[in-house]
């Protein structure tokens, strides 16, 4: 992308967008005075009771500076590094992280599933669950990661969240959730978010803000609390506890702040919907999977794409078969961007 | 500290200021648009650009989220995991940092040295340089790692740089320096940042940002860029690597801009003498070592210390031995603010 | 297996054998006497110039105390931490080293492949070999690891080696072979040590001894030689480098002697095509895959099974599928112990 | 040493002695008929009643292949990633075992403490086993690793055992004893291995037999079986799972039938007597530090260091200070081979 793409036509992903004014200016409040260090400040309590209000118990919450670094130290505080983590071969943990599962587990094991919409298939996990549990050699079944909504889009319903739960449960597995985009799949879901999680078995949570209006705070949300001394030595230890962390505090506070979260999500996953029905009514486009938040894949006529590309549009395409195509909105996506796109691939397959 | 506690008495550490309002207004500028991710934005590659002109040469940066971040990563790509990292033994990385350089090199050994105001002693590192080096037995001297300012506060000159350098290429080891406070020493020594840097031989720079005006954004200065590739790859697995690296880019470029870092760093050093120059004067109070930048260590009367605890003074005693008091200023750091304090100890001492 | 079950009837595995007599007069013969450790030996010389001759070019042998630490210990000196080792699904590394790899490594991510009799199917390397290189989001593709012969008992031949090394070398992917049972594939091809490993490409072999007539020796044997001295530090560091060493070399030297280690494999070759020749005639018994060695999988009856067991015969069944059994033969395995076995399979086909 | 060195002139370890050979036919025994592999053979189960017997309590036994992988996973069960090991300075996991303690507790730190003899000085021990505990900025004191008989020579009494074990329990630390010369202490102190052990605190003990008769075998003793699962896992994990464990079962049932450890540890440890005798007689010998066990520091002049050397002794001198010579005594030592030394040593003080 060069610097005079017009920025309304990237539809890449969620993490080109920049961040919401409300954070901004909490930004800002919060860049004045001194303040303890290393969380010992007001903002990163007032996250902790934000957090505790919304997921309905007391929580503990780590704040961290990207998802990948809350997906790995969760894992690593769930597993052993001998153990595996049961996951969809499609997840992020396993194919977009560079390894730092296994470089925060000390080397345990990422075992991939299959399932559709890159839903674990239950009955996958119940046979691995118990594959070669308690012999030494092999790795031994620790923990199950399910991404809330997942890569390609779809969100899992509460029951399918449930049955997976029961699974890990039966089997002595823990149960952590990758929530890049946690608040679109609870805006989709109309349900709360402890239903969503740990009502339903979740023992960590990697709650993403980032792609949804912050700029550099995500966070674990710790439901086992007997997680959270070791989960904080893990984080100092892997150079994640900030020393200024209330600018990251004052970033999901605002964040949390009269549901921004919420209606931040609300209006990305509206985006992709509109631009689903745009898209759904134009000869040759063919929607692909669920697509229950804020990623909508399809598939293309090649000039079509080639058409988009000509036009400045950025987007991943042929990446996973011939001809197919990701759209990701944002909260920063507007009506007219996604009526654009939807007139450009009207023209382009006429 | 409780909340009503006057912030203008916070002399802990130069991590409980705030951020520079050029910072600020960087950032706010940088939320709005789209922008690549993972670093491919302008604004990172304008650091780049930046930090160039700076060191006279072309340098490759990673972006990071702290301190122990950048050290960690430098120090794990310059030994490997049977390698030995040789610094002082009052050094941050030894004792501050949680194991944080043992989890990133995968297990390599700190061996601490002495040496005066936690300057590493040249005769002990030469002995150390050599020992057991080739011998499977003992871990494999590779990197020696030097702290400028250090953590007491005192600068390396140029020549006990180069005694350091010299030592260190002799013996064929890599050079890291942890800048946290190079800001403090560049303003401290009026010597260039190349020559104090890889013109001595230092081959990665941990470039502290964060204690002196940026909010969340240090760097590691990549001079032997023959490591580069291999650094961008330990970041991503470290959970480094932002998405939304244009707000960690726009600290910095403002950061850089018009000279704010040594700007900052001047002010912050002036304090600490405007500190030291004060404190001199009053009966029973000893400076202790070097005081050339912005940390000043002296020993006070414990009813000087009782006194300044029961007027909200927060700042680290008796932590060294007992009467040893650290005091540390800082960009946003007053001369009122040391005035005050100044009349406070003069007032205990009395 | 109770101690009063007749050994004969063992068909588990070939590492439920002792050790060849040469191995234990070796042995004893090495018990007298001073001898300097770690390798420093006239035991552990004799060792490398055998490996030398038998290999046709200098190469570095390092002594190690199992196949997993050989395994191990060749991958962590092939891929870097956030690399990726290519190899087939069923392959020992994968499934049955609880995570040694990975731990050695320090987290290196294990690409399963697919084919048949646990080969590794060249188009599935060729497109892993690509797979995201260079990509920091991803692991980078960086060994390939063959199992020769395989865990099923079939054997590479030299063209398969041939076309699996080339596609490593032009992706730029170094090349370990597992050799475990590498006795049996010699035995069984007929083609030199040397054509079979470096020349097809290998950079490192673990050379099995164990499961072949020594007692606890195996070896690493390294053809990359800019390799060894990293070898040498990690296997020290692995616990690894044995004080008296000149057990273990007394191990090999006898192994290697008079070319014991061919004539063994070879004798537990032709047992296993003995007992596919016996089993071929009786009706009921289906052989599976291919039995190039001494392993031999094929379906049985379940009555067959139940007798089998009935009689104290011990071996692997209804592991990999209902009515799937595995028979493993060895040096030790009689012409009787065979017939034994068919006459029983026989027996309770009936 | 060239091959033609006579052997009874080495004094420079005891790793330089062969087996016993009660040792060796216990392996010829070994090594007919076949045997479950991976410790379900009826020889691993008889180490672990004997140890039972000897430790006077139900205790789980792991066999491996090395003293630096009994030290090292025995480490890796008792502290986390972020736990430190308090150790003396002069131990040999501090400095003989190329970070095998880093490597397999994933990044723990070793800390080092004095005292005389090699022992750890308990007002030091008592220091550092609170220092920054609970403090996510520093490495949390874990556990504490004692050496007996200690490095330099010198054993532990039962009252200094109790006093660390004590300053262990109260601080919540793990206790940890490197037995690589175990026998030796036992047979010095005429104490049960019981109250030298768990008696005293001991949870995990690394028991040395390859120095005192055994060819390669070694063992921990689980004295805290909770750990025992753990350390399986590990084990398998680090390759150090042999399968036909029936070598070295069988190596440490003769090791400890009838006696044969302390017999052979009280040979060695009087042989090491009778040459301080001698030594002592003689004029310009000076005998340094405690020589309880099989280990005799000394001064020795000049000249009679090179008259040794010319004379093929092979000992360690001038590595710890100028003219300090270590002479080391197994059981393989004979009366003849001490009192040649003796006079050697006399005829060139002369």
């Amino acid at each position: 992308m060069s610097t005079t793409t017009p920025t309304a036509r990237i539809f890449s992903s969620d993490n080109t967008a920049g961040a919401s004014p409300e954070i901004v200016e909490a930004v800002t409040r919060a860049a004045s005075g001194q303040a303890l260090p290393y969380g010992a400040d007001d903002g990163t309590a007032a996250v902790r009771r934000r957090m505790s209000e919304i997921f309905e118990r007391d929580v503990d919450v780590l704040l961290v500076s990207t998802g990948s670094a809350a997906n790995a130290l969760s894992l690593a505080a769930l597993t052993p590094p001998w153990g595996s983590v049961l996951c969809h071969r499609d997840s992020h943990i396993n194919n977009d992280e560079c390894g730092a599962p296994e470089f925060y587990t000390a080397g345990a094991k990422l075992v991939p599933l299959g399932g559709d919409d890159a839903k674990i298939d239950p009955a996958e996990l119940r046979a691995a669950a118990r594959h070669k549990a308690g012999d030494v050699h092999g790795v031994e079944p620790s923990v199950v990661s399910v991404t809330q909504a997942t890569e390609t889009g779809a969100v899992y319903t509460l029951d399918e969240l449930r049955t997976l739960g029961s699974i890990s449960e039966e089997a002595g597995l823990r149960l952590h959730m990758d929530g890049a985009r946690f608040a679109g799949a609870v805006a989709s879901l109309g349900r709360t978010p402890a239903e969503l999680t740990w009502r339903a078995g979740v023992d960590l949570l990697s709650f993403g803000a980032t792609k949804n209006g912050t700029m550099t705070a995500d966070a674990i949300v710790v439901f086992d609390r007997t997680r959270t001394a070791e989960l904080a030595f893990r984080a100092k230890r892997a150079g994640q506890l900030t020393s200024k962390m209330r600018f990251q505090a004052a970033q999901l506070d605002a964040y949390l702040s009269g549901d921004l979260w919420l209606r931040n999500a609300a209006h990305a996953n509206a985006m992709a919907a509109r631009l689903l029905e745009g898209l759904k009514a134009i000869p040759g486009v063919v929607p692909l999977g669920a697509a229950d938040a804020n990623i909508l894949f399809c598939h293309l006529p090649q000039q079509v794409i080639e058409g988009l590309l000509a036009d400045g549009y950025v987007f991943y395409h042929d990446r996973w078969a011939p001809g197919v195509v990701r759209f990701v909105t944002s909260f920063a996506t507007t009506p007219q961007d996604v009526d654009d796109l939807v007139r450009a691939v009207g023209r382009h397959a006429a």
